[in-house]
């Protein structure tokens, strides 16, 4: 299996596309940062290559600087920035010296079946980019600076300012089928028409936008850069665009607006990876208000944790809570919102690590993938307890999951798994199919490991299954599709990377990401190539299952994900 | 103003004395702890003094193991194990190596007006372990290691269980009116009968035990010493002693036991300085249940802090819930234990840096001392908000305060200071006071600066304020005593420190903490002398404000706090 992520970046471009800020914006930074993106430490002022190990192999500054940030690109996501790890191993000098330089760069280079990627053989990286890292993570982790109230605000800008903003919807476009997309390595999302399949407009965003999310009232569109900026999206505008933006940490996975009601449009809150906290803003400017921080103990050892990343978040239906999942403690924590000067934390065990997930179709319960558990954790937002916490497949990787009505144990969620073939499907009506609540009602047979994403609708009688980090180029280049009347009967294959017909330029092509539109009669699918080769977006008819058509244009550089705006609303999946 | 300490503590003594543990119970201290007294850190495992720092003096390890456990004991308590300052100032290097080892050593040696204690001038520090510290400080503070649930549970022992424990009160003791006392530098306290005046048991504790607090039933007594140390003693057996200890942390301050309805004696929760967090525990056992982190982001300027101690802690009478006040962050933290796997926590701002405080006289209101603002928070218990801040004199240090009614402006709630002389009474009864609810209402001049503790009682016309930091002896060896009917006129002198009759031994005397009996007509006060010298505990009639009598033991070692079993019981003061 192989990690999901860009072919070669240009180095030269790593010093600004990894941390995400211009020289012009360089002025917003805290001293802290600089130093940090200068190589020297915040907390002593010394070149970090003056490691306190005396066993890590020598390293020039400009060499512990380059590799710091292809650890953070390339490594951090897995590993951790403090290298205590998480979806990857462990990679402290008290494990790595013993290891020995070879050692290592056997490993960077050609892989493991576990998961690590071949970063040499893949072309990726080159000899000399892996014998500089077999070196580098030797050598005590580099602690990035912290990154409080003073930091944010001094990256946030409101473009737009609430009272210049229209009153009214001013363009024509049909907003609630809008599909917001990902342009990963361009750093810009693009807006497309969900009706005409044109692009609205490209929108320069945070580097690798994460996901995107929809205000209660699907006015605003947030979006989140792996680099923590956050942009907020006016859809209203004559031509959609940003109206505030702001940088929330150095690494950031999640951004959500509040939609309790009451509560539509007033808040969001966006999650950091690094630093690990969360920090709760203005819906309408995007001004911070709160900053928490997730540092703690793990859910089972009780142990401290330096690095608990905030790996999801959902708005509650049923409370003026979010729901904030830590990867590292295997926590959930209901953060409820109405009293900011009073802030009640409710803090659940789940497992380690939890990542990501999605709402039952009831929007009481939401199920949250605990990755390197192999489990799925059932939260009910109505008493803030967990219910459940259900064993499935090998490294369950969900996104949001997949709804539908099982002919037979009623409403399931589903999720697809990284580190096997399977899609387990979970009860979730403990009302009317009691005996089956939380509890895997059937395991279905797919194409293979490696899948990210499945989804269904309710208009629909299907569920869709990518499997983009399979190595077999073939089941990453298409989609399994289920008959959901008719389960046992396994699964049709559609060749959705050679439907694009995109040109052999050598790219290899990953098919990515099924979405649909409004209605529920169409599902979007990625073609995804790197930054230099072509992409495209594939358009499926829903009900005959074939080619509807197929979304090709320069400007799509890289799409991943992609957000239609009234699902994302209304958190239809 | 000179702070309040031990005099020289043999320095032969303080390798098992400031960790507290003994070589036999070292088998079960953990191994990142073992690093950590050996001189090594536990991220490194390289020797301490290999500072990053190149402007750092030279140290030899064995100085520097040295210094670190000089630190720990003298200097952490005010500056933070971690250097960034609290009631003293921030001590790391990037402040500290500017200034230099010469202008170091004047200040450690000589002291400074702002607080700062004259170390070796007043016989405490050789020159030689001066010169020590200053080079000390001019290095990266060591880290401690964590002490996570598997660390606890390693110090934790269950001396007597609760099936073999007695089923009724196996003595004739009025355990109602016992005294804990603490004997600060033997690591111990003493339990005194209030009624004959005898010591009923000397019972072996952590170092320095900062407090003690009686379960709701006002069976058992909880101490903690400052090296994290608990120890819960059974008051019904025949001679009451330990009946299970654990160690929560490398340092700490606080304990307290669950006294809402239906939780009486259930629980108990400790507070550490080092590591910051605290732990819940069950109250048969002290087996820990749960820790909870408490870094994070401070009140005002939202920065990460990584060493918030927790300063205080209170049972909340009204609601199943702990208050947990925050030092460093300034927060205050209200912690719901009636279900411990989702843990409610309600953050509450308040001011840097919270310190002491105790209930109102409705105990509804809890006054929380924001010691470095000047302010004292109010927080009402009922609804889970800061109700005021209110701005007092310089250093609030209220111990629990004293609660009397004002004959002009109702129930109030005072607190001495540190840092002036003045006694704030706040007014405490927002229905029938409205007016001059959670405001100053009178500020009384008292004898002097260096004020640790006041107390009154329902049963008294008098509030009582000691001085013992006062660096005029006359002062630190009295009391002031007010008539709460004429506040108007002034306060009395008593002259407790020649009252106690004690040898001139040389031992400087200082006057501290008045407890009342449970009765409410005597109070107690320690005429606290050094480890080698002679001391005493006073008794006055509170009526006549004449000696009623002297304790005098050679077991009484350094007596500092009295804890009175009913009134700590009920929260009487």
């Amino acid at each position: 299996m192989k990690n999901y992520r860009p072919t070669s970046v240009a180095a030269a471009l790593l010093a600004t596309v990894v941390l995400g800020v211009s020289a012009q914006e360089q002025k917003g930074v805290s001293e802290a940062e600089k130093n940090y993106q200068a190589g020297t430490s915040p907390l002593t002022a010394t070149p970090m290559v003056q490691s306190t190990n005396p066993k890590a192999p020598p390293m020039s500054l400009a060499e512990f600087d380059a590799a710091r940030k292809i650890y953070f690109e390339r490594c951090a996501g897995c590993h951790g920035v403090l290298r205590k790890g998480a979806t990857g191993k462990p990679l402290t000098p008290d494990l790595t010296v013993p290891k020995g330089t070879d050692y290592l760069k056997i490993f960077i280079a050609y892989g493991s079946p576990a998961g690590m990627p071949n970063w040499q053989t893949s072309g990726e990286l080159t000899e000399a980019q892996v014998d500089l890292m077999a070196r580098y993570i030797q050598h005590e982790p580099p602690q990035p600076p912290e990154w409080g109230l003073a930091d944010m605000k001094g990256t946030w800008k409101v473009t737009v300012a609430p009272a210049d903003r229209p009153t009214k919807k001013m363009n024509s476009y049909n907003i609630s089928n809008i599909f917001s997309t990902t342009l990963r390595d361009a750093g810009e999302v693009a807006l497309i028409d969900g009706d005409s399949k044109k692009i609205i407009s490209i929108i320069k965003t945070g580097y690798a936008v994460h996901i995107s999310r929809v205000s209660a009232s699907g006015r605003y569109l947030f979006v989140i850069g792996r680099d923590g900026r956050v942009n907020m999206i006016d859809l209203w505008m004559e031509t959609p665009t940003n109206v505030a933006e702001i940088r929330i940490g150095l690494e950031a996975r999640s951004v959500e607006t509040s939609k309790f009601k009451g509560y539509e449009d007033k808040l969001a809150i966006a999650g950091a990876y690094w630093p690990p906290q969360f920090v709760i803003m203005n819906g309408d400017t995007l001004e911070p208000l709160k900053i928490v921080a997730t540092r703690g103990m793990t859910v089972d050892t009780q142990e401290y944790h330096p690095e608990p990343r905030v790996a999801s978040i959902v708005s509650s239906l049923h409370k003026p809570e979010f729901i904030v999942n830590v990867k590292e403690t295997g926590k959930s924590l209901m953060v409820d919102y109405s009293d900011m000067k009073s802030l009640k934390l409710t803090e659940m065990g789940v497992a380690r690590y939890l990542h990501d997930g999605g709402w039952d179709s009831s929007k009481r319960y939401f199920m949250v993938a605990a990755n390197q558990s192999n489990k799925i954790g059932v939260i009910d937002s109505k008493n803030d307890t967990v219910v459940a916490v259900v064993d499935v497949g090998k490294i369950p990787h969900p996104g949001r999951g997949a709804n539908f009505k099982h002919p037979k144990y009623g409403p399931v969620w589903s999720t697809g798994h990284l580190g096997d073939e399977t899609v387990s499907l979970i009860g979730t009506d403990p009302v009317k199919h009691k005996a089956h609540a939380f509890k895997v009602v059937q395991t279905l047979a797919g194409q293979g490991g490696g899948s990210l994403f499945l989804k269904s609708h309710p208009k629909s009688r299907h569920l869709y299954v990518d499997t983009p980090l399979n190595p077999d180029a073939g089941l990453s280049q298409s989609i399994a599709v289920y008959d959901i009347n008719n389960l046992d009967k396994g699964y049709k294959v559609l060749p959705i990377g050679q439907w694009a017909g995109l040109p052999d330029d050598g790219g290899a092509k990953r098919v990515v990401q099924p979405e649909y539109n409004k209605a529920g009669d169409e599902v979007w699918f990625s073609v995804w190539s790197a930054k230099d080769k072509a992409s495209a977006i594939v358009v499926v008819d829903d009900k005959t299952l074939q080619l509807k058509s197929v979304i090709r244009d320069p400007r799509l550089i890289t799409p991943t994900g992609k957000f239609n705006v009234h699902n994302t609303q209304h958190d239809v999946y």
